[in-house]
């Protein structure tokens, strides 16, 4: 049997898998839930042993495997260890490239953050291609945050860069975010953080809204919600994607000055909201961005679920 | 006569040189003043002679220069084109490597703009020595920005990476930035920033302050005299560096959410006002730093003017 590579991204709910051919064309995807028992000690080894049980099917034998590269809600070096991933309940470091390579027998096992792997995915087969210098947000129950620049992942000092869910962007939140400050953009552009918005907006404003029946009904509503009736011109929905885009609109346009982009990709499930996004998001980047660095597409993720899986395959290309 | 490099910082008001050996060891230095007649028409020219002289008078040939490294406040490409420069008065985009080369016979010439060049002077032989990922952050007449990353320097998609400056701080801002966007980094940090902060102080609070004294008197007040008098206890001066160095630590923290540096280099001729600043920024860029992302040095500037011809002569080794 031929060469073949893999592709795996670990999230908390499920592991996603993608099997690829050595110039990283995706052959075939599959996925299984994630392991959550003992704070995630079994992890690694259910993803081995998912890897081991496609080989068998396809007749790969180890030496067939060219690489496995793995994506992680967390921190990771260069060198395969994780450092820090409590959304998988890992309490301590873990050496997961060392644990795959065991389990699977393939030497080259590379290890990153989903989301700086995310970009890496769009930039090789998504909304980034051919695109040297990329930024890339994800937006889902929290924000991730990917940086390409000159072709190269930029991970940082600490492998922490890239956290631009914790850029500031209200100076009036009375609200502290998970990360101990106020007014992060976290707090906004979020699964919880828009429906936040939008129940403050429902305080503040009498305005009709099917939201605020929903909310009255106790039924309450979803993020989904909020973008659906956004578009059916609901005024508080409308107002709470404005109000969240234009927080992230802002936080792009910091990131443009800084690192001049050529593209930033929206990413992540709230993603699939759609062009609403780029609509609302574009007036306050174009305000806070620098001229120099306004040129900057804005654009939505085309890979959606699978950028993590073929941004890992990527890592061991 | 041995082989040499040579770094040029092009300013608005003077053309520093550097003379180095092979290994960026820096073995003399001179200025010369920036011809601005004819719109700058005779800058790089100017510049040129300047090096050829220092051959002559050393016995170099042309043979004999390795490299000339040239930083320019404004916008260059890797091709040595400068393509954006309204600090020197050129309004059209110029072959700057070109030029040099035509003028020393050196065809190893290469442009960059002067603070990501102060980047890389800082971390080849200052501050940042041994860094792969640093922060600059040059404070003057405006603020210039450089960042290194894994070792290389970020220049972005259209060579405008780096525009800390036009950060935004600050969402009460009335006045507008030469940019065109309101509460920007610049309007504060800056020789005219500190000035115009403490003087809304003085509008703003009674309390006696020798800054009032000078302004009644219409002697007026430097970046220096707000600095100077801080350090001597005067309340109004030194609420100016707080909030002026607030809104840098602000800034810094944004940068490092982002890009998590090792170390963020504060220069530029107001980081000559010392210790100061470090201790005025921390509170703030602790504040809005994510944990992973705090644990950068803060450090000031270890090689002053140098920094530009340094980085300029290590881009070209």
């Amino acid at each position: 049997m031929s060469q073949v590579l893999f592709g795996i991204d670990i999230g908390g709910n499920s592991i996603k898998f993608g099997l690829f051919d050595p110039d990283g064309g995706l052959l075939e995807k599959w996925q299984i839930p994630t392991d959550r028992s003992d704070s995630g000690a079994y992890i690694i080894q259910s993803a081995g042993l998912s890897v081991r049980a496609k080989c068998e099917e396809r007749g790969i034998d180890s030496r067939g495997i060219l690489g496995i590269g793995v994506g992680v809600p967390g921190t990771a070096r260069p060198d395969g260890h994780v450092i820090r991933c409590v959304n998988l309940g890992w309490t301590e470091a873990r050496n997961a490239a060392g644990e795959m390579s065991l389990l699977t027998g393939c030497e080259n096992v590379k290890v990153g953050n989903d989301a700086n792997l995310a970009a890496l995915g769009e930039q090789f087969r998504g909304a980034a291609r051919g695109a040297d210098d990329v930024l890339m947000l994800t937006l889902g129950t929290g924000i991730g945050g990917g940086v390409i620049s000159g072709g190269r992942l930029v991970t940082g000092a600490a492998f922490s860069a890239g956290e631009v869910g914790h850029i500031h962007v209200n100076d009036e939140e009375a609200l502290r975010c998970n990360c101990g400050a106020t007014g992060c953009l976290e707090q906004y552009c979020t699964v919880d953080g828009f429906v936040r918005v939008a129940s403050r907006l429902l305080e503040t404003f009498s305005a009709e809204s099917l939201l605020r029946e929903r909310a009255k009904s106790g039924a309450g509503f979803t993020v989904r919600d909020v973008f659906d009736l956004a578009k059916e011109g609901d005024q508080i929905a409308d107002l709470a994607v404005t109000v969240g885009c234009g927080y992230l609109g802002r936080a792009a346009a910091t990131c443009a000055n800084i690192l001049n982009p050529e593209v930033i990709v929206i990413g992540g499930g709230i993603a699939a909201a759609g062009e609403i996004i780029l609509r609302k998001m574009k007036p306050d980047f174009e305000k806070y961005a620098f001229p120099d660095c306004r040129g900057a597409r804005l654009v939505l993720g085309e890979l959606g679920n699978d950028a993590g899986v073929i941004g890992a395959a990527r890592l061991v290309m």
